[in-house]
């Protein structure tokens, strides 16, 4: 393909299988023989030259990041501001692209990445230096706008269903005269789409798990702790999946952390513990809670198949994109077919992607508000579908990869990011 | 075998393999033509007439109990009291034995079940009913005495080892500009085999996790505090393991829900975020935390093989023991060697197992207090070894399954339980 290198970099919150995305990148570039270097820590290594020369890792463990959860390069939260804003983030990007000949510059990452991503294809543009720039979709919270379904969230999809289904089997043996709720905290800060995965649990009506809590729907703690006695009066426990990001009728989140992140957003966590104390004081029942946080979004060992083979798809694409011509595109996922679950990838522009929040649609739960639909249901059983175990060793644990992630010569001055 | 029936009933805390040992009974008694009754909700089952007809479950339905996690008969807290504090239940017992010419009741739980079991042996003698009664292990805990190990334990056991070790590679993806105190709050009431567990997911010394709380060492904040900030300044992050039942010097709970279950258990839960907080305060450290609780104990996905293997040794071992006439007995786990491992089934009086309680060897915890030794990884090892997973249906999820449950009927006058 000549000369040129492609420059790929990770970006927020990691995932079960965004390294599968990375082996996809790697193996496609190789293959069409294009160097690969990686960005430490994301767009902050891009930034700092801190790049990793992905040549000179073996086959075997590239290979292998297909079945490791993490990203494997390091990942940030750090939004660039705009062009009117900081400028000099974006010439020093462009600098850093040149000295190093990245003709191609891969971003994988969610709504804020594409936007990055979008405002780094138009700078290239503008400082007339020919970069294509590709964003390739990853985010757990499934809320990309234009795809079908985001890399990364099938499988914590999965990992959510079949945990509520385990634990659910067991409050249901001890409720008698033990935990009458139980509640788990899932994932989803504005949208509600890892707590509706937790509905894949029930195979039939009535099964676990009893109530979903939205963050779509405004939360009413009398109406909520009704349904809860009624449930344990009906069934003797009531297993209860609550998105972190559930709010009251006036709009404010819960639990409250207090604390904000690098783009801005409140980090949560805590609404379990709320809502338990709740009914304990409100219903007198026995609870236990679980939080799983970061458990979720890693457990690469209870992946998604289709999940894993979108992740690896979206990253062959883009390189492809790449080698093609292509700027300021990502590959999105195309659903074809419900039943059998067909799907294929195409380019979509960045900017209807960039800075877009897809909702859980409102057809997607019950009138009531506590459940999701047969139109859901639709929807989120291929996402889920198929086992993807990763190798183990003989100590009895996974087999997950760590790269040599050699570093690239610096050939620029320092620069210090203005990290606010 | 000629006449007389088994009864089987569970106890406790239920865990992602008792099951297994369910069907080790069911199957190794109807080989020896020997009808199982199980009692509902366990004891209580028993006490109330509340039986369960198992010879009305299909084979390939108790063949699935192996991979099944929860109780599948349901369980109970309730410790029966002592005999001279409450004769009357003892006596109702052996009633119902009577009324359905059961001669061998097997008693599947944790110290407190054992302690039964060996009452419930001693009153038939005295009462002149003749009862076989076996104690059969399982604890998630690991503090049973005698046995090496506990059916249940080596599951959490992986869980928790794999569960750390992906979402350390998540946390040590974003730590430069996100979370750098990831905190893990595992069970384990009064002893750490749980949080000892965890540091099987270190592979080399400086792997996470990087620190753990352990029951058995007095919680000292400072030097707590002192060990994440020196983690952190020098990997970038730190992973810390905590069992729920860390105590300050003073003996006192670090998180004390402040309500206690049947056996007068405080109810745990919390240290986690309570820890979170002290770091966020003193180090200003950006923090996650999980708390999987129930998901680590029904993780059925993930199940050990030793343990799912040895789940069902002890069940079928029971069923011999009592059908050879023996007598409060519980079949234990023998190791007899960590290289290769072998073990072995033998039976051990109930009266050395009961109301004992088996702590963490000092030689299992490093010397500063925060790690496990090479002695503690000799021993866990093996228990976490091999995998086992269930059957998966076309939608991506564990096909379990749900027993008939059909009840045999009552002959006895009602009985009220006094549930104190």
């Amino acid at each position: 393909m000549g000369r040129g290198r492609l420059l790929y970099a990770q970006s927020g919150g990691v995932t079960a299988v965004i390294n599968a995305t990375a082996a996809a990148v790697i193996e496609t570039a190789r293959a069409a023989r294009v160097p690969v270097l990686a960005a430490r820590n994301g767009i902050l290594g891009a930034l700092r030259e801190d790049l990793i020369d992905t040549t000179k890792e073996t086959r075997s463990a590239i290979a292998a990041l297909r079945h490791t959860p993490g990203g494997a390069f390091g990942s940030c939260r750090y939004k660039l501001r705009s062009l009117e804003h900081n400028r000099a983030e974006y010439e020093r990007l462009i600098a850093v692209f040149r000295a190093h000949d990245i003709r191609w510059f891969l971003y994988n990452g969610g709504n804020d990445s594409a936007d990055t991503a979008l405002k780094i294809s138009q700078i290239g543009q503008e400082l007339g230096y020919p970069i294509n720039v590709i964003g390739v979709p990853k985010t757990v919270d499934n809320d990309l706008a234009v795809t079908d379904t985001c890399p990364g969230f099938g499988s914590v999809a999965k990992y959510i269903a079949v945990s509520v289904a385990e634990a659910s089997l067991d409050v249901e043996s001890m409720c008698e005269s033990s935990t009458k709720v139980f509640i788990v905290e899932v994932m989803g800060r504005h949208a509600g789409w890892i707590a509706a995965a937790s509905g894949m649990a029930a195979r039939k009506a009535g099964e676990p798990p009893h109530l979903i809590l939205f963050p779509e729907i405004p939360f009413d703690e009398a109406q909520f702790l009704q349904r809860v006695k009624a449930c344990v009066e009906k069934v003797g426990y009531c297993t209860v999946v609550a998105s972190e990001g559930i709010r009251n009728k006036a709009g404010q989140f819960l639990a409250e952390a207090g604390t904000r992140d690098a783009f801005g957003h409140t980090q949560l966590g805590g609404v379990a513990p709320f809502l338990a104390e709740r009914v304990k004081a409100k219903l007198g029942y026995k609870y236990h809670w679980a939080l799983p946080d970061y458990l979720q979004r890693s457990a690469r060992h209870l992946a998604s198949k289709t999940d894993v083979l979108q992740a690896y798809a979206v990253g062959k694409a883009a390189v492809e994109y790449a080698m093609a011509g292509r700027n300021a595109v990502m590959p999105v996922i195309v659903r074809t077919s419900d039943t059998p679950y067909r799907w294929k990838i195409e380019p979509a522009p960045l900017s209807k992607v960039a800075n877009h929040e897809k909702k859980l649609p409102k057809s997607f739960i019950t009138k009531d508000g506590y459940g999701i639909t047969a139109a859901a249901r639709r929807y989120l059983e291929p996402l889920i579908r198929g086992e993807d175990p990763p190798p183990y060793g003989r100590d009895g644990l996974p087999i997950y990869v760590r790269l040599e992630n050699r570093s690239v010569s610096r050939t620029l001055p320092a620069y210090t990011i203005d990290d606010r």
